[in-house]
């Protein structure tokens, strides 16, 4: 196994592919996928509504997660389970704004799964919270792969990334939900950037998700976003229990 | 297998791993290794210098390969290997500057190996060729752990990401030959990007790499880039050959 990253089977595609790796390859999804059907259980219990927040590096999601606490946190109780390789940056900076943060430091992993957002749910006081936010890996590929128990995926992209990356990293723009266009307060310095060209390419994938821009920094946009969640706190799954 | 990415095996660090598992990765990552040193092999005997560009999604890869064929073109002659997960579009950008450009389409993975590109030089005139740029699949994760038979690995690292991000990616600013600060035009507008920072996160993770800033935009930093390029190049790998 590659030492500084867990990384490598998918090299499948190109080398030798015995059948030996291919039904390890299974095993293993089909072990993620039954933990995450359980974390939705479980969140849905506790009548908790969870938004799996993606994107490539530095789009902004700890900065979005900020500015929705400022604005939310006087309404709704959130909770928060933030993944990244290294450091405990991201909850630090969570915490300060009074939410319960939960870091994942998923060392050699490139995206979290729903083992390790399992073990994180059990040091949330998930009775007391409306929302859970989870802030995957910044990677705009392995994440799309992995179900966590999420209730809706959201994937940002930012203004200076370019338009045409929905085209470019098709896993993941399949998978959204809601695309959020951020950092929208640079838009006018990066000059090449079209939003209509951006949703044309996720149209492009047949994709029907809204798609919304905003800017975390200057605010222009939020009110949109935060109706969305407004939303989708009042439509949420209802679990009932059906006594024997 | 995952219908839609190749990426599925990262969850053994969380998953039931068992003895199979782990002989699978290490199966996969070795030949990974053997068809590398074939690949730097085979580019040493043809005496051409190859790059390996990675980088998160956006950061400005092409951009850059753009601004350096502009520059070079009249001096050296330059291939390129260009990844994606879909689409030709960088490729097509690139030809336009009349260089030759495979693009591989890697479908469901994440990530270059040494085999695509193995592939890859066989549809470039390696004979003519001064310089070999690879153009990675945009993560800040995955590529590290490939070695695809190239010389130098060069990380960019775009200002509107963050400067916490050497510590929060370590495998891949670990295997950093060299980092590269990229669209410098926009730090005015950013605010909260501090180069030293980002060095200083690079300097922690062990890695004394060089490291520079510039914008493919206005030029800003590229005379540093090209003179570094000409120093590689004239200190390329010899392959002498030793007759029977």
């Amino acid at each position: 196994m590659c030492d500084s990253c867990g990384c490598s089977d998918h090299s499948v595609a190109e080398v030798r592919t015995t059948e030996e790796h291919v039904h390890v390859l299974r095993d293993l999804l089909a072990e993620n996928k039954h933990q995450a059907l359980h974390n939705r259980l479980h969140l849905d219990q506790h009548g908790v509504v969870a938004v799996n927040l993606m994107s490539a590096p530095g789009a902004g999601k700890t900065a979005l997660l900020e500015a929705t606490i400022a604005e939310l946190a006087g309404q709704y109780r959130i909770g928060i389970i933030v993944g990244d390789l290294a450091t405990e940056n991201d909850a630090r900076r969570l915490r300060r704004h009074g939410v319960d943060a939960v870091q994942i430091e998923t060392g050699q992993v490139c995206h979290l799964d729903s083992a390790m957002v399992h073990r994180a749910l059990h040091d949330l006081p998930l009775d007391e919270l409306d929302f859970l936010f989870i802030e995957n890996v910044g990677n705009l590929v392995c994440p799309a792969c992995f179900d966590l128990g999420q209730h809706h995926n959201v994937v940002l992209l930012s203004v200076t990334e370019g338009a045409d990356k929905p085209a470019k990293y098709p896993v993941m723009f399949r998978v959204a939900d809601r695309v959020v266009l951020t950092k929208l307060d640079l838009l006018p310095y990066v000059g090449d950037f079209q939003p209509e060209a951006a949703i044309a390419a996720l149209r492009g994938l047949a994709n029907t998700a809204p798609v919304q821009a905003l800017s975390a920094r200057s605010g222009e946009g939020l009110d949109v976003w935060l109706t969305w969640l407004t939303t989708i706190r009042k439509s949420r799954p209802m679990y009932i229990q059906v006594s024997s």
